[in-house]
């Protein structure tokens, strides 16, 4: 048994597929069918190219609604010589669109023509309603819509391989085609594998698996123009996974068959394309997303791809957009897709795997005038990172790392206006500054917070890298919060502070507080394991000032060196038995059912410049610190006292 | 009746409906639903705030397959210190995505695991098979994910207003939920109108309107999220469409009248929304497309917009974008679109009226370092013209025109990546040319020419503002082609010259040359109508050097000062009787039908400044005259002679 993966570089690994690909004839558009012109040919690749067979207007048109005539009649007129045209022989009433006479050049629009009542009174009654009186002469062909204006017969007017918009429905539609012949749509079969899966909405046990990654597939080729069937799932069980993947492959063009792509003991995916075909590809050096298989089954005469999709949600996403996307595109006879760009400053240094290309995960925003990238988690079991990333930058093989600073090219998953309403907000983590974020979403502002604690907070706005940030640093000398850190940290910035929300810092601990945990004197207990928050979160801060207070050093806390970053972190280690308690604030304890032992009373700040104080980008989230609605919310959760939400501290 | 609209400025109109739509209860979400969290959610509105209602992993799990163990258990082991670990009760094996023993509080991965069987040869059997060997002390929790590392139990996942991606629905799944409440689709009935409407496919009369508006509005508003209902075609009967609209809006959120909005003879929109309810709105001064209503319709209690959307085309399609698509953004809660946009320079003047809003369509390339926008046609009836334009810039109110040379922000509708890989062609047209747009449409290529003649094209090399002209200019004194001219007009520019085809000219007539026309000499005939080619253009500069030669005055004919700027446009107006003859090519006369006398053979070049010459973006144009297939279709047209194709003449 192989333990572990022999990756080959990207492209190596595209050139063997597209190879077997070329082999099996796979390599083109597959096939093309003739659909009827109407709104569901939204989106569809054309098969063929439109040559009009008719032109538009395929007639001579009044542009206008007025009255046709022959130009050369009206060559006399002048603004003191007006002439008149009897209607019927000489000017002829047409709506817009009507086909012109046969003896008529040019169309007077209706506003340009004289009322002729007043101006012929004195003529005969039923004469007068027959003439119409003009004093311009007109151009031949002036409001006239020509014949092939638009269009004129036999010419180009969309190439083969154009993905078809609403307007080019209606181009189509107007050069003569009732009906087009686009790219087959190809069919995907998507396979979950895995006795650990569970279906989404069930309860979950330790070890189970919600079995998400089809519907991302799914979606994915969906999205890509393919159609996508989801099988149920298959426990481990390698006969019955090479039933169901030859089965699939009768009437898919392309499998993809889901986990059990690596190489551990129950990873039958390698093994299942060996049985049914050929093992071109195990492994590729991509991160996250290495583990990836690439194959051929099914018989010499028709063979199908198949791809062995990594099971971290995060790899089997990069798995499609790298493998599969650019495989439906060729067989839609259209581009692959290609993102768009946006150069960025990397916020912190990276390291990178040397022997892979790296697909980093980041979150963009426009600081000032500078457009930062923040790189997010690199784990590939962390959906959320991809959920939050404005775009990705691929440090390519051979590179070990960035310094903090460098520029980065980024392609977006974000329409890149977004990135202009996008604010930056970096410090200590408090559960309204999610409530924030959801209320600015309806104000097309985004939020993004990176809960580095408030300390990182500060030192990123000294770096300019933040709009905001959030922070709860107690000055033990003073009893006040935060100025002094402003003072010292930001000593040259000038910035507003102004107070979010007043909240309760204690221990949290399970459910009936079982160990009986009081007060810091028990973190000193034998039987206690502490979670502890990161070095310069205001909750350390907080815990360092208490036990130096009390006298406890931190040598005799379990558990002191163990760090989490946001106080629901700190709960989930304690709900979790990680831990058995952990200092933080009590809407986390309830969040996840968690006892709370209430200690201190502390206000948590926002430090905002006062280049983006009352900003056009930060003006709503500073009404929102005004609103009763907002305030009310809050003062609902447990522990939280909004009597000085807004309050201008400096 | 009013013959003529008082058009309001847009921000007034668009004031008036929302006010309107405010009282009537329709400014915000519509309804929401509940439906399964699938891959059809895709591209859906989340109506609710998604709230993690358990943690991912909801478990602490394995990262790899190997080993958990207790950390602390490691403490003395050094890579000359080994430690042996008993499995069972030491370490247990687990595979990725195991949930932890209890006992264990990291993993090692089983390549950092010593072959035992080796080191321990000597122990007893069964021994050996129970026991790890590792050289390294493991911190705690490392290759652990522990409970909450992606989403915590509580945290926001996603913010109501989020259109759902293909990774918001993995991330939505593993945060607990089966099923998400999103905004109801907003439903649009769509209403074509015009007793001179025919349907998609059907022979066309002169006079007759093929009805495709309804098929674009239809994919517009599924595009931007909506249910689409198409009606059958409704004569101008007044009664009847009033009967059409009240039952249309008895099932639906938003109607689109489509034509009948104008003033004319038999628009019937207007008086249509004021016998159902309240007229806003007739005439918004945009351009195209000023001719809107906006009303609301039906009882009190229940009152719905409609919208009363003018008959061109692109004056329709225009409508959508300004008025449809932000209502229903609206309704579904998020932004409305954001076009991306792009600075370019004007190649050339506009003017345009002071009044409106003028929506100006462009095709935009990159030239050099330049980016250019060339203006479209500004027809509304032009549908072709959106079909090429790649974005549009808005003269707003007040503005007369730009110079050329001016920087407008363009709206893009394309990809910025197809700007880049835009051939801008300027010069003469050949059919040729539409061919070769075909073939690099398959080559990632796409080609944009702009038919202004041989002159009209070297003098656009002369400003940068365009990658190559096409060219057929004769000299007169040495029978030679093109290389007098561009030693003249761009004698700095260092250019190569390759031939693309030899073609016949000749005279374009009407099918059995009913007027026997044989010679240059019958133009000058009384009961003769020429169509003529505009300044500049290679057929133009022929013919006025042959009538030179025969002697013949341009006075002496008729319609000598009509000119159209392609040889198509020379052919339709032929096939249309708007000429009795024309000079151009035999493929154009072929493509109408129209019978073709010969009279001279030409050729026609490339004209490609050094420094695009065999550069990326036109190496495939460049391998397209060496192509065999290439040449083969071209020969096959009539009159086209490929001998000389792809020789360098200079």
């Amino acid at each position: 048994m192989t333990i572990y993966l022999q990756d080959i570089p990207l492209p190596q690994a595209r050139e063997r597929f597209e190879a077997a690909l070329k082999e099996a004839g796979k390599i083109g558009v597959l096939g093309s069918e003739e659909i009827p012109l109407d709104e569901h040919a939204l989106g569809r690749v054309l098969s063929t190219p439109i040559w009009a067979s008719i032109s538009s207007p395929h007639y001579h048109a009044s542009a206008m609604d007025g009255y046709a005539i022959y130009s050369s009649t009206t060559s006399l007129a002048g603004p003191t010589h007006p002439i008149e045209l009897l209607i019927g022989t000489q000017a002829a009433y047409v709506d817009t669109g009507d086909p012109l006479p046969s003896w008529c050049d040019a169309v007077i629009p209706i506003e340009n023509i004289e009322h002729v009542s007043e101006a012929i009174a004195t003529h005969d009654q039923l004469q007068k309603m027959m003439r119409i009186r003009i004093r311009a002469a007109v151009t031949p062909w002036s409001h006239v819509r020509t014949m092939g204006e638009d269009i004129v017969a036999t010419q180009l007017v969309l190439p083969a391989g154009h993905s078809l918009r609403p307007v080019d429905l209606g181009a189509i539609a107007a050069s003569g085609h009732a009906s087009i012949r686009v790219a087959r749509k190809p069919s995907i079969a998507i396979l979950p594998t895995g006795s650990e899966l569970v279906p989404v909405g069930q309860p979950v046990q330790a070890g189970d698996i919600i079995e998400y990654n089809s519907i991302v597939l799914a979606s994915q080729v969906i999205g890509w123009g393919a159609e996508a069937t989801r099988y149920p799932m298959t426990g481990d069980d390698f006969d019955l996974i090479c039933q169901r993947v030859a089965d699939a492959a009768r009437e898919h063009d392309l499998i993809l068959l889901n986990a059990g792509s690596s190489a551990g003991s129950e990873d039958f995916s390698s093994r299942v394309v060996e049985r049914l075909g050929e093992l071109l590809v195990h492994g590729v050096a991509v991160r996250p997303g290495h583990p990836v298989i690439l194959g051929m089954i099914g018989k010499k005469l028709n063979r199908i791809p198949i791809i062995g999709v990594p099971g971290y949600p995060v790899s089997a996403i990069l798995t499609g957009e790298i493998f599969v996307e650019p495989l439906i595109s060729k067989w839609l006879g259209k581009s692959p897709q290609v993102p768009i760009t946006m150069k960025a400053t990397l916020t912190r240094k990276v390291t990178s795997p040397a022997g892979d290309d790296d697909y980093m995960r980041l979150a963009v925003g426009r600081v000032g005038d500078k457009v930062l990238a923040a790189p997010l988690s690199r784990g590939a079991g962390v959906i959320t990172s991809m959920v939050r990333a404005d775009g990705i930058t691929i440090l390519p093989r051979g590179v070990q790392g960035l310094p903090a600073g460098s520029e980065v090219e980024v392609n977006l998953y974000r329409h890149p206006s977004d990135i202009n309403n996008t604010i930056f907000a970096i410090g200590s983590h408090d559960i309204t500054i999610d409530i924030l974020a959801q209320l600015l979403a309806e104000k097309d502002r985004r939020l993004i917070s990176a809960n580095v604690g408030s300390m990182g907070g500060l030192i990123a706005l000294s770096r300019g890298e933040c709009h905001l940030a959030g922070s709860h640093l107690l000055d033990p000398e003073t009893g006040e919060y935060n100025l002094k850190y402003v003072q010292e940290i930001i000593p040259n910035l000038p910035v507003k502070i102004i107070t979010l929300v007043g909240r309760q810092q204690g221990l949290l601990v399970a459910k009936g507080n079982p160990k009986q945990i009081i007060s810091l004197q028990d973190l000193a207990r034998n039987d206690v394991a502490y979670i502890n928050r990161q070095n310069g979160a205001g909750t350390r801060v907080l815990l360092d000032y208490q036990l130096r207070r009390l006298g406890i050093s931190s040598d005799e806390i379990r558990g002191y060196s163990n760090e989490e970053y946001t106080h629901l972190s700190v709960a989930a280690a304690v709900a979790s038995e990680r831990a058995d308690c952990g200092l933080g604030i009590e809407a986390a304890a309830q969040a996840l059912g968690l006892d709370f032992v209430p200690m201190y009373q502390e206000r948590y700040d926002l430090i905002i410049p006062q280049s983006y104080y009352e900003s056009r980008l930060l003006n709503p989230l500073l009404d929102l610190l005004m609103d009763q609605g907002f305030k009310n919310t809050v003062s609902g959760l447990p522990g939280y006292n909004v009597d000085q939400m807004g309050q201008v501290i400096l």
